[in-house]
């Protein structure tokens, strides 16, 4: 048997989570993820940013090195460098190294505080963690089977408010702070959400009744989508207990995960991995 | 085989989506209607009324001719003409031309957006096309179905804020913004619905107690209407497991999975997979 | 068969809503009830309270004397009279009454709206349509079923809620509105909830945090009631449908409600009532 | 049979709750417990705190005085006394007698507040009642089976406010009060939740438009930990179905209703009812 090569064993580090020192490099990435992460949040709070400008530029340099290093050693291990590089990843590896390195020849260029952002888009690496993957694949597969059903009650919220949004600016008015549809549109949404921020409220009476209709209706309505996720995990949740096996002789279904003989007819069933 | 007339080759664009024709109809349909909301949306911002007038009043002449074509094409097409017209889709494209019409002969006629609202109505075609019907129905039935308990929640959630509204009333005084009975079911309606505003807040410690109560009420009466809803779709879920097969003899077709004799007449079932 | 006597007839009218006469009475005596709670509403406005007094003052003496007369009646027809007078619902139609009567030898007595406010508990008798006694029995049921699981729950969030509290009103002090421990209490309770007035709102860093936290804890929370009374319903929404009767051949229980044969041995079941 | 002991007669008191003395006992200490949690919060409204400052401290005194008392004695009954002492409750019972004591030899040292607090932690001891304890281990049962479920979905929902916090940090900018990317997250978690304080809220039309993505999210996302909540617990209501019969052979517990044959032995099962 071969003994791997340097490449192989690189690859099996930044690319798999099995082996030990795949762990400890994704541990490592992710505390540099939420460091670097935490380095931006921080930098846009003035009394910091000012204060610490010179630490936190330093450290930050210290994390676009690493992740530097990170990403060409991505592109020379991987097989298909190219599929890599184009890859959702690959581009958003990318763009968190850019910026550091844009402002090093354009000072104060404060709009690349929005290229520095898509570094946070990093922090989905950790969902790989291998021992999560069973359970957000549940959740994923039941929002993913009900998707056309919330699409529908969404596209039905959406065509509310605006019917009541508009509403609402004819009822209410300029003076009222419903200065036009969209205003009315988006004050309908908070409401209908339950959110109700009250920087636009309705003064008139007949505006308030209406707005009662609409947060009562918005009350009712949240058991909409709750409704359809709920109905769709718990079929999902009912499927993986039984149904697994059939029994060889009297072809019932319905065996618990850790059934050994056939309920119905005493026969034993096969073996299960 | 005869030659399908051109009457009837309309009728399959305009009323039908399973076509190439008639989806493409639809498609544009759908467009145009969006277009025509988002042009009354936009002429409510003043800004943007008030620079773009002459091109806004254009594009809403361009859109209101090709809904008057196709409402009298949809006249000419159908059968029964009149049916369309007292129908709610026939009114609904009648309303959503007549107030660019009217406003030709009354210049700034103001109130005439209540009836250009009414053209956002036409946005509920939308919900013909085809494929989301199947979903809707499923939505509208476990809603129809619990109906009677919605009614009965939403007329015990009105009694609850009548009283405590009235209560708050009593307890807060015109003072602290209670100003009314009404206005405190208004305050309680928006308390109990978890929405908020803030515009109208208790401010006396006694108010402030009763208040605590009415959130906590609301946030565990939310539980009743997403439990209807849910427990209902969880059934219609399930139904279609005794729906799987249909008995030789008498056709019923609510059977459990494992049924081996028609539970109505008898008979033994077909064999199942 | 012997004529039934007047005093029984009346008993059926008033006590009873089988009879055609008995629904009238019930439709004519709701009416009433909502038309005297518009009038209380009405009466604390006070631009129309002041304008229409006498108006409001002539209907309200009117709607006195007919919920008199009708509490006269259901005296003279009860057979135990005494038990209907310090019922529930005897309190009730005697202090609806009282108000109007005492407000007659005191002019101005304001706090007697508080009395009035009683009168609003006459709306609960419209709970006794018949009609929906069996969907309203199905929610109690499930409340009442889970109301030990509840309880534990609202327990566990006022506890939160006063440990919250207490933090908070150490976090951020007097200077930024939580003045006491009571009202940080409120505070926490406002945005468990997610109900979030905004009269009260943290302003330091820590607090911020600190109300991250309860927020995304409301948020998440807030599945608990609502899993425990929707498995409650479905629980109940199961039971009826099957298990009702059993095959009088092979035991088996698991039928369709309309079942006539036994789906496991083909043998008929026992008719069904 | 010997007399018990003294001892194991206190114990007996103070650790359990299944004999008269103990109930006793337990809802002695409850009643304590809620009147010092009661006097934290009085003192802390000023008014009251001032007026009544002598009152309040005697009776400060009193109840720890009590609290000594029973914390000395928990110590003599039980057998390791040192178990108890580090326990959790045994540092909770020594935490709420120390601040009391503390400030007889330092006056007026306002900080022991928090310390004080801690006594409100006793308030769990209550949970200990046993009646509840079947329905709340229901409760927590459920919450532990879907734990890495709502951790994955928190996980989510707090990269979505970090994401979103910061695009609205950068759209709206610190002259609309989102002076940095730790408000603009608090923001949007205020929001997510629907929560919606105000004291922070969109001004540009772009920003209210993302807004609007934000709170449609979240009044979708809380179908999520909702369904998980509700699965569990549908399927743990499920399980005692399938727990009424045991195997006589090999005592498998988990069979399905209809079950003729153990799944696990073979065995045949006992008739059911």
């Amino acid at each position: 048997m071969k003994k791997p090569s340097l490449r192989h064993r690189l690859h099996e580090i930044i690319y798999e989570a099995d082996t030990p020192a795949g762990k400890v490099f994704d541990i490592v990435l992710l505390i540099l993820i939420v460091l670097s992460v935490v380095l931006v949040m921080l930098e846009s709070v003035s009394s910091i940013g000012l204060a610490y400008a010179a630490l936190l530029n330093q450290l930050e340099w210290g994390i676009t090195i690493v992740f530097s290093l990170e990403y060409i050693a991505r592109i020379l291990v991987v097989k298909k460098p190219w599929k890599y590089i184009t890859s959702f990843f690959g581009i958003i590896d990318l763009l968190s190294l850019l910026p550091k390195y844009i402002s090093f020849f354009f000072m104060g260029s404060g709009s690349l505080v929005a290229l520095r952002a898509l570094r946070l888009l990093r922090v989905f690496r950790i969902l790989k963690l291998s021992r999560y993957i069973g359970e957000s694949n549940f959740l994923m597969t039941a929002l993913w089977a009900s998707r056309v059903k919330i699409g529908v009650f969404l596209f039905a919220v959406i065509i509310l408010c605006i019917i009541f949004g508009t509403i609402m600016y004819l009822v209410e008015g300029e003076a009222n702070g419903f200065t036009s549809i969209p205003r009315g549109i988006y004050w309908c949404i908070v409401t209908l959400t339950t959110v109700g921020y009250g920087d636009i409220a309705p003064m008139t009476s007949l505006g308030r009744f209406i707005a009662s209709i609409i947060m009562i209706l918005g009350y009712g309505i949240i058991a909409v989508p709750t409704g359809i996720v709920t109905s769709e995990m718990t079929q999902q949740h009912k499927n993986p207990d039984t149904n697994t096996q059939a029994c060889p002789s009297c072809m019932n279904e319905t065996h618990l995960d850790d059934a050994v003989y056939c309920h119905n007819c005493g026969n034993q069933l096969n073996e299960t991995t």
